[in-house]
């Protein structure tokens, strides 16, 4: 189940990028489970990962192999997340890569590895092995929703998305794809995401927009408030637009691009949450007027981890005093909450701190029983604001992960 | 349904301290839901709050209270917060606290209101004036279960406990009730608590014993991560030991009322926890050789915060990449996770950063399947050890949330 998710449309492929899907037989059951993203030559990549202590092995590698080379591809898999495999996990990864660099006559460090599923269990080298040859025989432009597919652990559907746009009079191309569900938390959640552009730019400016993309996509998310061991975005240009370059970090195309990029990733970073593991609303939580971005996610991330708004949500109840109770728990400084307002909507809940005068029951629970909630929080305290999307708390949640390895 | 707790022995009485219990009607159901404590003349008390920036008006009186007289008594409602009500709020709590004033011919100031339940509706102020005149003509030292009982909102069982103690020759008594069950966090839960002792001592003494024991008892539990905007905990002495008197902080005598004391406070809070909402399972995470307490309770708390962790142990899944994704998500410096030792009871499930070679699922699972697990965590960096409890996380804590006010 997911909210407001449809199968997405078949993404734009971008000039560079060719991709494969197949099945390792990793899964007991009969799906594809690996993916290889081909990178032309002369293309350049910005990645960020996860910022938890134990990174899986996969992630070390790709961090050490970024500092090295210029990655012309990108092997994935599901079913298994490498991590928590010490020096031994370490090294079946780079069995992976090795025989994919044999096959593929490059050169090691010029593979990034990527995992996600089971912490701990040792990866099946020889299964994923077995099925390179016809990984890179299959490679296609037009692969991406197969590799969207492949890599989906409790996902409940693909996520994908494209745009075209016109910069400058040259048609630039994104795609997106992205997996996760659940462990979702700011940081980014257990979640592999692989964007792809045909722009001609600088590594600079690719660095610059990924760290901003990132700021307003997927670091603003929250299911779980875990954080995994796995999480990887990469962001990479094929630099093929001959008609158009992108060198200047103040420059009218850059910030079109970087527009563009946001909304394809917040897009994709939404579809996780809209299918967060047990969602059955898909919630924004936006913090206005407070002093500064810490402060404003502070409250946001305070309210949407609390279990009992979570579980208010999912009982459509308009206890608004849990979300009080949240926001009281910030660690902010003086906070006078004799000014602070709250709204699902257009209903006022709490004005200058108590129930508001205007209030009732009923239109709470009108609201509250919506699929998509905006939950406003008026700090009125400063000039800045911030948004953030989560869901809520359902039983679903707690069986899909009491049953995850079952 | 509760972890390992049996409904508890009559508590002994403390000289000096009389107590009532009724009912206001406050619920709509048949039961009691308020409370009064009558403390003797001469008495000293010590108090802590709840750290939420909305705290309830209740609160904010007793704070007011406490510095202008000495407590001569506490009335106490559960079945509704009085919290998120803004000035009305205040009214109606000030405007029990001078009836009860007028009855008892103190001043209101020696009076400390508590209110527990649902946030955000206003205190009826009539039902509970109406029942005060019965409440101080019932008082009498024997009620202290009545009014653990009457204390009550989703706590399946009351809790209340007693020590007799010999220091230097002079039997010191110790009786405790509290209540609270969701919204449990470090820096205390939806939780009230009342501890007394007959013990002769001074008032730096007792603030002082207060700050340790909190911090080695009801600051030390979690069960969802909510911290309520009602959290109080009394800690009163009646001065009635004529034949001992406690007065220096390095004394024999006060480190054995300190050690005493602390132990009714972790029996009590403990019993908070294995109520806890939904709870199947009681739970200990030990975390030890860190660096110092800070970064041992940012360890322990990541891992009892986790809905992962807690979901895998509501299934008896010795799922331990979710503890240790929870480890590394802590925000502490330089974590080296090749040392880091994951026990659960004495299975070694994680060895120097990676599945111990000694562990099988086998053994895993027996221990999981216990009602109470030690969970240690050795990260063998430092000298510091520090432990707290908490919960699984249930279907039933969805369920209890989500009905709670229908």
């Amino acid at each position: 189940m997911s909210v407001g998710l449809d199968y997405p449309q078949k993404p734009v492929k971008i000039s560079g990028i060719r991709l494969s899907a197949g099945s390792a037989e990793i899964y007991n059951k009969k799906r594809n489970d690996i993916a290889l993203i081909e990178i032309d030559a002369g293309s350049i990549t910005s990645a960020a990962f996860t910022k938890n202590h134990f990174c899986a092995a996969p992630v070390q590698i790709s961090k050490y192999n970024l500092k090295k080379s210029k990655p012309r591809y990108c092997l994935i898999n599901a079913g298994n997340a490498n991590a928590g495999t010490g020096q031994s996990g370490i090294n079946n990864s780079k069995a992976t890569c090795e025989t994919l660099a044999k096959i593929t006559n490059c050169d090691e460090t010029e593979i990034l590895p990527f995992s996600t599923g089971v912490i701990g269990e040792d990866l099946p080298v020889d299964k994923i092995n077995k099925i390179l040859p016809s990984l890179v025989k299959n490679l296609s432009e037009d692969c991406w929703l197969d590799v969207a597919k492949s890599i989906m652990t409790t996902d409940t559907i693909p996520k994908a998305t494209s745009k075209q746009v016109k910069i400058l009079d040259t048609t630039v191309s994104i795609t997106g794809i992205t997996k996760g569900s659940g462990m979702i938390k700011p940081d980014m959640g257990t979640m592999l995401s692989f964007i792809a552009t045909d722009v001609n730019i600088t590594e600079d400016c690719l660095d610059k927009i990924k760290d901003n993309v990132l700021k307003r996509s997927f670091n603003r998310i929250i299911v779980d408030g875990d954080t995994s061991t796995n999480d990887s975005f990469l962001l990479i240009s094929t630099c093929k637009t001959e008609s158009l370059e992108i060198k200047e970090q103040n420059s009218k195309e850059f910030e079109i691009l970087e527009d563009e990029i946001t909304k394809v990733c917040s897009q994709l970073a939404q579809a996780i949450v809209r299918d967060g593991e047990g969602a059955k609303k898909f919630i924004t939580i936006k913090v206005l007027e407070g002093k500064d971005t810490p402060e404003c996610l502070s409250v946001a991330y305070k309210v949407a981890e609390s279990p009992l708004v979570k579980t208010a949500f999912t009982a459509s109840d308009p206890n608004w005093g849990r979300i009080i109770a949240a926001i009281g728990n910030s660690k902010i400084g003086n906070l006078d909450i004799s000014k602070v307002n709250v709204y699902i909507d257009d209903v006022c809940l709490v004005e200058n701190g108590e129930r508001s005068k205007s209030y009732t029951e009923e239109k709470g629970k009108k609201v509250m029983e919506q699929d998509e909630i905006i939950l406003r929080i008026d700090l009125k305290r400063g000039f800045c604001s911030e948004e953030i999307w989560t869901t809520d708390l359902s039983y679903e949640y707690i069986k899909i992960n009491a049953e995850y390895r079952s």
